[in-house]
């Protein structure tokens, strides 16, 4: 029996920072990992945005409570249960994602705190340094096969920590600089990609 | 967001061995760590039982596919579930607690592998040695409070190592050696002890 790390955010839900730009009318709000791969001066861009507009925490959360999982992410996902023992690996917060988990039917969730006062986002609590890389290393050292499959910079470390790392509907710009990860564009690419493994 | 451990057998489903025991007439598959406290010991005793009966891995799959959580089971995890990252950590094995997985709504396992050759069970593969403390290590590595529950002896690592440990159904006499973990006797205890503590 395998690990199936996978990531989150353009993984099996929507990226939620882009879904509450959108609604928030809050453009700078649609960087991503993509755009600024290191995540401390992401976030702390991120933050600067929110109190500038002085965006409630109760705000954003209705925003995620009107998402749903990506097309198809739970048909994939409950196939993929099947399968593995999958766990979601994300950067994401267990405050911002909760309401989304109970859609994909509660798989375990490795990802970080946000401080919430006075119904502003406060701050964050990363949960380590190189949080996803760690999960792979620490699942590893249980003795068990982990593969891995995300679609940004923030997801390279699992990636190359895990026996076999799987870039999932990845820009093309990451794709071009780790050709050595296998590329799936549809979550029937990446069932046949995880299938030939298992 | 804590990590609830939880053990399987006598925990959310019946034990195994004890129900194969019965559907198949073999008393002596009653033995469980509870009363072989040795892992190792207990599966050499088992497997001499299966061998000399003759038992085929596919009669033993059949009573297990005929097995239900245990009353209340389902529930409690689904609650369980909102609260905390749940893994369910057992010595038993994919092979036979797979179609029980499904019925709890597949919530992650660490467990290990059976070896079946012509419809018989050849060996087995212990993941790793003092593999339930080693789960609750590499969580605690990943900066996650732990909180473990199981009902036997084999739990006693995992809820030594975690940051609080719960002794579940547990039988009189593991009770009385482990004075320093708190007792639950049904899930409404469990649940009690667990809100306490989230």
């Amino acid at each position: 029996m395998n690990i199936l790390c996978l990531d989150l955010e353009g993984v099996l839900i929507p990226e939620i920072w882009q879904a509450v730009a959108e609604r928030a009318g809050l453009g700078e709000l649609n960087k991503t990992t993509r755009d600024i791969p290191d995540y401390g001066e992401l976030m702390g861009y991120r933050m600067d945005v929110l109190a500038r507009a002085d965006l409630r925490f109760s705000t954003i959360r209705a925003v995620i409570d009107g998402l749903e999982p990506l097309p198809g992410a739970r048909a994939f996902l409950d196939w993929a249960r099947e399968g593995w023992q999958v766990i979601i690996v994300s950067d994401t917060f267990y405050e911002f994602a909760n309401p989304l988990m109970a859609r994909l039917g509660h798989p375990t969730l490795f990802c970080h705190h946000l401080q919430v006062r006075d119904d502003r986002i406060a701050g964050y609590r990363l949960r380590q340094p190189d949080p996803k890389r760690s999960v792979v290393k620490a699942l590893k050292s249980l003795n068990f096969p982990v593969m891995a499959a995300g679609d940004s910079y923030n997801d390279i470390p699992m990636l190359e920590e895990a026996d076999k790392g799987i870039l999932f509907s990845a820009p093309e710009r990451v794709r071009r600089e780790h050709p050595q990860f296998a590329a799936a564009e549809s979550y029937g690419d990446l069932r046949a990609l995880l299938g030939a493994q298992n």
